[in-house]
């Protein structure tokens, strides 16, 4: 099983100088953990998609820098602080798009440079210390969005979602799945719809794990089918996390999310996006310069590793898209709510 | 390799007293034919998809009469006209929505009911002959609209396809790739996006393998990134079939169909529905009168045979879903182009 952090399924664990993650490409049938003990297995494994998940990506990698010290600090316990940078590198060109990868890898690069002086032993325990706190507070301000978002929902009804912005995705918890567990909590939310979510299929494969297994009842249907699902009234809200917003409110998130976000505003459903202030990216002006990552042709030709499609087909794998400002209600992160995002309101809220 | 006739891709042969179907669940990896020798095995064959397309499905139930009209008529010449009624109930159970099946049920019925009192071999001769001319007609009629449809467009431009409308759809040539054969070969089609279309996977498996048989330029999408490929301005119409317009012109088409046409409207991209004129009924006032089909919940719970979710989760699996006339540009049929449908303008193409 899963291994859980005060209750909560958690997919990262810190285990006496390695790193544990939970092989997601495996579940929910297979549960594998993959040990790391380099900088390097970190990144290959960010890349890989053995953690997939914007918050994920971030903790994970701040375990890795934790890894880089010990390894750098080895080596040479004066140019260890210059060397780390190399590893640093590595990390941030694992994935393009999650920019809480790359906020995570700055605060752990702030926390090195303060470190100045320190006595050796103390010295990678404070690092360690950094990479728990990244950790610790992606699971607290999971846990105060679900309540801030569930708050947002005035009458028990269903909800949609889309791939998985859940516990695995994030220190624990979830970002978009912490709002449905909070709701579900509350009795505001009494039903969830699923997108299975191709390519990789993270919501047949992994929201509909954590949601069987808190009991919330779980019904997945193909991307073709969600606009159907609100022509028929079924669902109030579609619910979903994000990778990158950035200044004007303009959210990154996987391909499939800004189909929904059209359709939500054409049938009149609200469209949430539940996402850690870390995933907001004030130096991006709109979503048109959000790097998008193309990922392999064969995850859309091919299906557990068996061909689907004739040979002489091409496909465009986009891993992310990229919604509008405009067709979100909500951003909700642990510092607030904002309502219809702008430029002026994601200021005041990153103040 | 698909037999052909007059050089199209066929996946209905008639051959020497027996049925012989492409099994259409086996491609594009492997060609099998299945000989069907009486109306039952047809029935199922429709039921399990080995056959799929509501034009195809037409044709086969077609010979499945001329099977029925075999067996019936050797355990009795005098009764035979009685006894096949149960083979056409069964025949029209096999699926509910494609409405081609019940048109060219009625017009073999009709068929047979002229024939009191031929010779007894001329008899089945003329039962054959009316099948054949259902499926020469089809091949006529897809010719047809293919020209029909490539000249509303205008300049040369990508289009985007869901499940496959094509020749494997059809009696041969296609629907919605007729249209796009003949705009390729007029110069007015570049490039052809086609949506995987989960969860049979028509797209990837059947129109890719079309468009590549001919050389056609094709490159497959998850249906989420269809709305990017609208919002990046790569497509100018989306080009769809159907298998039932109802008589105010709402199209049932295979489910994911109408969340192309919201996301077509919202971007100003076109949306044109291909269907031979027997795939109109007149007698359905609207879209929600047509029966949309509920296929097992287990065709997206597993992939393959095998299951991509946990035990536990549900999957609402329709086949089919409505988009409102409203949101349809053009239905392109054999009798002329309808353009903005409406309940007068269906009345007038099909009086």
């Amino acid at each position: 099983m899963a291994k859980s952090i005060n209750g909560l399924i958690s997919a990262i664990e810190w285990r006496s100088g390695e790193l544990a993650l939970l092989d997601q490409r495996r579940l929910p049938h297979h549960i594998e953990w993959v040990t790391l003990k380099s900088v390097r297995a970190v990144a290959k494994a960010i890349r890989d998609m053995v953690v997939r998940g914007a918050p994920a990506i971030g903790i994970t990698a701040a375990y890795g820098v934790v890894l880089a010290a010990q390894q750098r600090f080895e080596q040479s316990t004066s140019d260890w602080r210059l060397a780390i940078e190399a590893d640093l590198e590595v990390l941030a060109a694992s994935r393009p798009t999650a920019v809480n990868l790359f906020w995570a890898i700055e605060r752990m690069r702030q926390k090195i440079s303060t470190l100045e002086g320190e006595p050796a032993p103390l010295l990678l325990e404070e690092v360690l210390k950094e990479a728990k706190a990244i950790h610790a507070e992606d699971i607290a301000a999971n846990q105060l969005m679900g309540r801030f978002g569930a708050e947002m929902i005035d009458e028990p009804c269903a909800v949609l979602t889309h791939c998985n912005a859940g516990a695995l995705a994030t220190g624990g918890y979830g970002t978009a799945l912490g709002v449905i567990r909070s709701g579900f909590a509350a009795g505001r939310i009494n039903h969830v719809y699923a997108d299975e979510t191709r390519p990789w299929l993270q919501g047949a494969r992994l929201t509909a794990w954590e949601m069987v297994k808190e009991g919330i009842p779980v019904t997945l249907q193909v991307e073709g089918a969600a606009a159907t699902l609100m022509q028929q009234q079924k669902i109030k809200w579609v619910i979903v996390g994000s990778d990158r917003i950035a200044a004007n409110g303009d959210v990154a998130n996987k391909i499939g999310t800004y189909s929904l976000a059209v359709l939500a505003r054409h049938h009149g459903v609200k469209f949430m996006v539940v996402a850690p202030s870390s995933t907001i990216d004030m130096a991006i002006e709109c979503g048109e310069q959000i790097p998008i990552e193309a990922r392999p042709a064969s995850e859309v030709l091919e299906i557990g590793g068996q061909p689907i499609s004739p040979e002489g087909a091409g496909a465009w794998n986009p891993s992310f898209d990229v919604t509008p400002a405009a067709l979100v209600d909500a951003i909700v992160t642990e510092r607030g709510v904002v309502e219809s995002p702008s430029l002026e309101k994601m200021m005041d809220l990153m103040r």
